[in-house]
């Protein structure tokens, strides 16, 4: 039996990063899921992120407890500053200052230890929020620091980062995980649900996630408040 | 009055960063003082960092919690690991994975908060322990991340990262650092000190930080068991 590769998956728990687990999978790597307790105002999604570790064949799935509430400087980790329930222009409150890069910083720490060369993130460049750190030249600036910032970078061993999503509309999405089997009414992509997880329905998330069905031509399975 | 200019100062408690945070208010920054307390053995550092923090000025102080724990990996941040009591070939037990990667993430984000286009990070690449996330390299990296990763760096105001002791011999840290005023002895370096906070004497940090004061021709302040 020949060993297979390992791979760190981000998972919050929404409708883009089930995707790239169930896409890691499908490439034939042992998946280690990620997923991050930040001070979220949507923590809800860390339910919904255990669950769909489970369901999609996770090895491991590791919550890191991280405050970023300490710092503040979004709509999302900060309750005084509301989650806007309709488009606005630029990059939105609901940014997290520098969250993609922490988020991957901590996921490399994680691979280094297990040995794993392969880290998947679900970023979009196309149907997504404006955020600086979605973009193709943000992952690849990272994965250059990455392969200077570790053991195993600096013994020959670099990481890769997966971004299977990064050039496909939200339907595109949505089209490929329903093809390998997931049930998207499983996932959370609201920033602002009720305490039963049930969604906004007009914030960003909430919106692009509508839209991506519509598009798809599918029933859209999310639960609203 | 003029607006002065605001930095963040990555202080774990320990000589260098003490050194680079009055160096960076030797240049006329107002200094935010950032630490992290991870699930380190040595966790009395953050009571050095709080003390140095406000005897050096710095505006204000923020300790993130962060359970790197979680990911282990590290003989600081897992207590099965022992901390070695003498040098050792390679990258050594002591390497937490990731770690600056993840530390200068978070400040990162702290400073795209406060409006910040200054970080001072206390790496060093001559009287080290033989991380790879110490390097020049590492940091130019890293700062090209910053650029892309923040709302600050994609609307042009990119953070510049100052490494200032990163040329320096630990004798010339420890010079330059008296010069400013720095009683050592308020800091702390051992990765395994007592309850106490008093070094052990034995560990790499130890080693390195005795040796430098011997070379500095200065007095070590340093409480050991």
């Amino acid at each position: 039996m020949k060993n297979r590769k390992k791979a760190v998956v981000l998972l919050s728990g929404g409708l883009d990063s089930v995707t790239a687990l169930v896409i890691a999978r499908e490439a034939d790597f042992d998946c280690y899921a990620i997923s991050f307790d930040y001070g979220q105002r949507h923590r809800c999604e860390l339910v919904a992120a255990a669950r769909l570790a489970k369901q999609f064949g996770a090895v491991e799935h590791k919550v890191v407890g991280l405050d970023l509430r300490s710092i503040g400087g979004s709509a999302l980790t900060d309750q005084n500053i509301d989650v806007p329930n309709h488009a606005t222009a630029g990059i939105p409150v609901t940014y997290v200052p520098a969250r993609n890069t922490i988020f991957l910083s901590i996921a490399l720490g994680w691979a280094e230890v297990l040995g794993a060369q392969d880290l998947f993130i679900g970023v979009n460049a196309v149907d997504y929020s404006g955020y600086p750190d979605c973009r193709p030249e943000f992952i690849a600036a990272f994965e250059r620091v990455a392969g200077l910032a570790t053991r195993a970078g600096s013994e020959g061993s670099p990481l890769t980062i997966h971004t299977p999503l990064i050039d496909l509309s939200k339907a595109d999405i949505i089209r490929r995980g329903t093809a390998l089997g997931v049930d998207y009414a499983l996932t959370i992509s609201c920033y602002d649900p009720d305490e039963e997880g049930r969604a906004c329905g007009t914030c960003d998330s909430c919106r692009l996630r509508a839209e991506g069905f519509a598009a798809a031509g599918l029933d859209d399975p999310t639960l609203y408040k």
